[in-house]
């Protein structure tokens, strides 16, 4: 489902508590959600009271096999897909994160990024905690290794207590999973149930929990509900309980927009909408907004196709996959010595001279972030044929980079944030251009303004930064691969 | 490209002659029509007057790098992608094959399937030929290799002459690239021109020859024309020359129409037309002959969409996404030991509840072969809420298999070969089920129904068969992985 | 130089300071001490100020190649070999083991076997250290972590004082290589010095550290000392000084004899004494207390080989090759199904039928755990046609586990622990057996029985065991490879 | 077993016919021969009629498993383990060569050279035979081929008759396993016998061959005698029997000397006689006819140590390890930047100070071929103290190259070819030098001159060369790694 722009999400959770096949549903879970992250996979099950560990570099479908699976048995686990934006992709910053601590093993799955693990990881370092990964999500470990408690409830709650920024988090003990959301719910975290039945026959329940409701039908799981912002829900053998945490002063709801516009998959549903529908419906605004006579609607595919198709319903004019995408395209791609710049776009997005051939073609992709991109598909459109090319944006303009988990370059890259809408038009090459305004953003996603985080169009950042917007110095450590 | 049917190309071919990135540009081209073969990527170079050869299991990003591109320099190349019809899948089976000839060495790339390989098998290892692999193309070379003359064009030519079936052939020699096609002109085959600058500022043309022309796009090269049916094209330093086969009595052109329905990638020229517009008429030609009232066209992804578009637009029912493909698809899919059967259709695709619950849904796909992915498809979606669900498929029922070179089940598989429309559309589980038919598909095409082979779907295989009905044994001789 | 018995030394440390070709040199070092531990290897490069890391599971050869010293640039290195004593193989237990403390980088590379590790894993897991590996020197990197001082020596030296039993261990930070002993000696660490020119022609000197000698007849270093029991040796630029650790109260020297009878190679010189010497005046010293007549000495290869041949110096007996060893032993070894249950120790060694044929055969050994690897042998010589078998075991019984680093089944294997001379010379199947005295061993090392550890043979061990002779529990954590 | 020398023995051979375990039996069989050939290995199974194929590069331990022997079943095997004499070291050509004749499969494993290979090559080429590998095996199979008989042994013996040089080779049929020895007897291969239970508990006798007794030693099969030089040997259902090839006018016994020189197991039987006892009967005449007093003999290891016993045995002089061998070389060895040249043979040999110093040595070496291996070790043992250095050499000065399958450099490599017996002195920095005489190594191998080939020391070869003495071109393709 990843498009072509250079918006990445990071990381995708996914746990199951009584189920006899529990690291197998993760196992699929985890597939579900591979778009939030392609570059790291690990689960951790539950068998009796140990913890069972596998994780590796790659794909869900390269780290594990049958064989993987069996070695993970257990009625519990939790799993993790992950792109990394803070740490580089080293196998210790694979997730889930494990510890034996002195009461009990932990696993910890954490989607979003915290503003302040910088300063906590400096405290704890001074300490003498050992910090092995460059990943903020150690720094969790830790606070709940030295809150010396046996309590672990209490332990992980009194950690989740200490961290500022976006976290939805879920962690295997060897008594229960938990599911944790930052009280802003940055980040979307669901729960829902699968019924399954026991030797005896009776009716058994398992809970699971995943970053997108995606996962869910691909298990045959029925979605119950969000995690609540603030939430940590505990799944065990006596069922589910909550507690919550308490929001620092002034603190507020602030779901992250950007999962609408392009992260989540379009099939799931995210904070109680349609991702689908949201961006169709962000498409008919586009078509409102920013409507211009032409003769085809062409998607920039995959992540443009839901708002073209409803560009194409609001303003009457056909509807044409004009750009084929080829999905044939592994992670290693050999450049061509002598060749035209944009290749790195034509090996996955080919216009069609047949289609495109003398038209005028408004061209719809979900965002703009330093729009080198969106500047190719423009040339390409044109060197296929097309006569006009009107470029359309069903989002706003990109103006700030995100703190909150989402992989955005800093701001002198953003090309809204530093350059004029006529002067992108112009570098990018269209004939006209036009973005979808906030305002209508947020009606598509038929929510109220003071919900969301729109920070990266608005540059409204719901939490204070702790200096994150500084740049981050090197490691004295380095392992050679 | 790959959609859900059962149905596999075999091989795509692409060649270069005279350009300093030749196995560069190679690479590129299988690149561009990966989608014709998943199982084996190979080029052969021409350095001087040596072959470098490097072949391997995989995708082509998985069997070439950087480094094995550079160690395959030269101004030739030829290269290959396969997917199994004829032999089990080893890495003696991949092509180009490869000889040191009396008169040089040579490299011989095939897509087709040649209709009397077995019987020149036999012949040739009784006079003492040793066969290592166990496809058809392995023939051609022992062919080649007893025409006792220096001429390697002579020895090809009188090669070629012996084979019936299916051929798209390339091949390198140290003098020439050849590129040939069978006189019923099966299998697509097209020639390009690209052009480049030398040292010195001097104009040059390469020539390239591709089983698609989206292949020349993604290299920039100009598509010429189509390698005649029955023609031998001849590339080397002097230019470009051809021979002609010579047909049997009786024999005529027979292009492919499924390469138009299925194979070829929607942004290619296939015999002359664009496959998406044909796809697109062909869905008009659906909506025509098989209209039913309803609220929503809905494509099976990615294969059913260019049909789907033409249906909602020729019928005026609204096109929506309502089945999510998930394209982080590995080679290997672990099934859960609990689960319901699906989960294979059901990894892939994710019908949305949110768009088709309480709605009366026609589903487009490319074809129908054994009709237990269609059934699994129409189940999602009736789970999904779909109040209606109508099938409708643009291509008309298959009734036989393919010897030409497409993976086709046996006739006892083919549920229309063995089946009422109506015990299908139970099987199925549709409300609805509808073809297109065979003139319907052909005058989408735009093509007499004279000039095209629509054995699969009509019965009449354009040339004699050999005993190909018949079960194959096995062979005597296995290689352990 | 691995022999058939069931010892295995552990670890092997190497360290370099100022050289530019440190991590290169520490390759080789690490080479020629590859007997004392096949499992893992690893090295750390100080490029600069930064910690450049390698380590891997496997053989040195193995584990790092050109490109992999490649990018380890820098003028000091440390290199560990391990083969597992306390701890599984995971990866996490690979030295060195390192860490970035509040005062700068770390690493460690630790011989020995600590006896209160599990006592400050536990103390400090309790204040919330998270520990990764298994392994008991981990615990060393964490009570540095937890030393608050700036001043590394400090924090080093603090934590040396904390540790009971046996460490050679070497520690690299950012400005100086560490070489320490523990009071005991238990295990072998040498220094020496290289002299190389630098670009203007001037002499320079590197300081090398390594557990034996060898290591610098490979690399052409001069040996200058052993590091002395309770030195903290420290390398950097201002040249070499020493801190003493304090000894507890009634402590002592202990050497380990072991590493004369069986761990290092030959050609080292270990505790101020040549190991090849040692081990053929033990020989000597056994034909003296234990001769027979016979009509041949024959060494069980390799470790055999050099007390055999003073055996028969000293007895007159001709010495002879009656068994020869097959080196080409990969790691695994598949055994057949239907075979005799000798293969294991045939496959490796093979009575010659020629040479033993109608003889009365001494076989030296050079020692004896649990007897089952002798009993193959003397039943293969038997074979082989050997009219008498006299097994001469060119050390004392075995009959207690070592704590300190050498990898001894437990007591309740250990046949001498168990069975009378005469038990175990009827369960070898020899016609008569005899062991080198405790006393005639420590005259071939030439060193008086106070200086060494002989616990393995004598019960007495020179530390407090604090309850390391109960059976360990298991992990709650486990890693699926 | 591989000493110091530049010699290389090219390959073995291991089969067995009638045994349940059979692939097993030979996978133990190729371990114990691994000496032979290191470069790749192959074992080929008859299951039924079927043959079930599996080869590699690398140690019989790196390219079986259990999981590859388990998918070889069958009662009848043949492996062949390789190292390249002639072709590059491709897949292509590891053995056994396999090929689906007409009259069934067939699977060849040849140990020896052909001197007629290139000739029959080339006429076969002429002919339309397609040659895939670079070795001189695959003529053989060509010719098999090509004989148009249905019954495998004509054609088998017919193929044999053509061919000129050495070859022991083993045969597999899907009705018997063959064993065939040139007329010459140049390369060994022995017969024997292993008795197992059905499950009836009825006896049964498995035949097996090999190159060298000890793999019967291994599997504990027994040996009942050589395969005859101009033997057939067939082993199928109704147990043995020979056919016999036609010697041409005035061929010759030519058994290879150097079989006992260097390349045999020393516990092997080799043309009836005891290798180590050759060996150290070698050492015995070296000692009369080359004495010296001195203070010790030390063998250059492994290789030169049955040499040295016998010299120490005869000349009074003790024996002495004074050089130690370290086993573990990986495949790969990185060469420091800065060092000695010598490390090449330090990594492998360690002379030992403390034996050497001050010492008049007599270093004992199986071969002299370059002298430059040689010269490095008189080297190491003079930097290690010795005061007198006396090279002795328990063969004659090779002075021509081997042709028939012992991988020699050309003559002006051979420095005994070029230089006089004082100039090699010098080169190599010895004290003196002295060789033993072909007569004595004759003696010391018991069998009469006219019995060996001893080409290589006195250059009476005994078949014509057919120009083999040229250099070869190279190949026209080639395969990227």
């Amino acid at each position: 489902m990843k498009g072509t722009s250079a918006w990445h999400d990071e990381c995708g959770v996914f746990g199951v508590w009584n189920h006899p096949d529990a690291s197998r549903l993760t196992y699929l879970g985890l597939y579900a959600i591979q778009h939030r992250g392609q570059e790291s996979a690990g689960i951790v099950a539950l068998d009796g009271e140990r913890h069972l560990i596998k994780k590796g570099l790659g794909l869900v479908s390269e780290v594990f096999d049958d064989a993987a699976i069996a070695q993970l048995p257990g009625r519990a686990a939790l799993g993790h897909v992950r792109y990394s934006t803070t740490g580089m992709n080293l196998i210790t910053n694979c997730q889930p994160l494990t510890a034996n601590l002195a009461n009990g093993p932990v696993a910890i799955a954490h989607n979003g990024n915290l503003v302040n693990a910088h300063l906590i990881r400096e405290e704890l370092r001074e300490l003498g905690s050992i910090f092995h990964g460059t990943n903020d999500s150690e720094a969790v470990l830790h606070l709940i290794a030295r809150e010396r408690s046996p309590d672990f409830l209490k332990c992980f709650c009194a950690s989740l207590e200490r961290l500022e920024g976006a976290f939805s988090m879920g962690a295997l003990s060897h008594r229960a999973l938990f599911a944790a959301r930052d009280v802003h719910g940055f980040r979307p975290l669901v729960l829902g149930a699968l019924e399954w039945q026991d030797a005896d026959g009776g009716r058994q329940v398992a809970h699971v929990i995943a970053s997108e409701t995606c996962a869910f039908d691909l298990i045959g799981a029925k979605y119950l509900r969000e995690v609540s912002p603030g939430e940590v829900l505990i799944m065990d053998d006596s069922g589910l309980r909550s507690e919550h945490l308490t929001p620092r002063p002034g603190s507020r709801l602030a779901q992250c927009i950007f999962e609408h516009v392009y992260f989540a998959r379009p099939d799931s549903v995210i904070f109680g909408r349609s991702v689908y529908d949201t961006r169709k419906r962000a498409g008919r605004m586009l078509a409102r907004e920013q409507g211009i006579p032409a003769d085809l609607v062409v998607p920039v595919p995959d992540s443009g196709v839901p708002a073209a198709i409803g560009y194409a319903a609001e303003s009457g004019i056909p509807f044409e996959l004009g750009i084929i995408r080829n999905h044939y395209i592994g992670r290693t791609f050999i450049q061509p010595k002598q060749s035209e710049r944009d290749l790195g776009v034509k090996i996955k997005l080919n216009p069609q001279t047949e289609i495109l051939k003398g038209q005028r073609v408004i061209v719809i992709d979900d965002s703009l972030v330093r729009g080198t991109t969106s500047r190719k598909i423009v040339g390409l459109v044109r060197q296929a044929g097309a006569r006009e090319v009107h470029l359309r944006i069903a989002a706003p303009p990109t103006t700030g980079p995100c703190y909150y988990g989402v992989d955005t370059p800093e701001k002198s890259q953003l090309i809204a944030a530093n350059q004029s809408l006529d002067e992108i038009r112009r570098f990018v090459g269209a004939d006209t251009l036009g973005y979808l305004s906030v305002e209508g953003l947020l009606e598509a996603a038929q929510a109220p303004r003071s919900d969301f985080c729109a920070a990266c169009f608005d540059g409204r950042y719901p939490t204070p930064l702790f200096g994150l917007d500084e740049t981050p110095g090197g490691s004295r450590r380095e392992i050679v691969p």
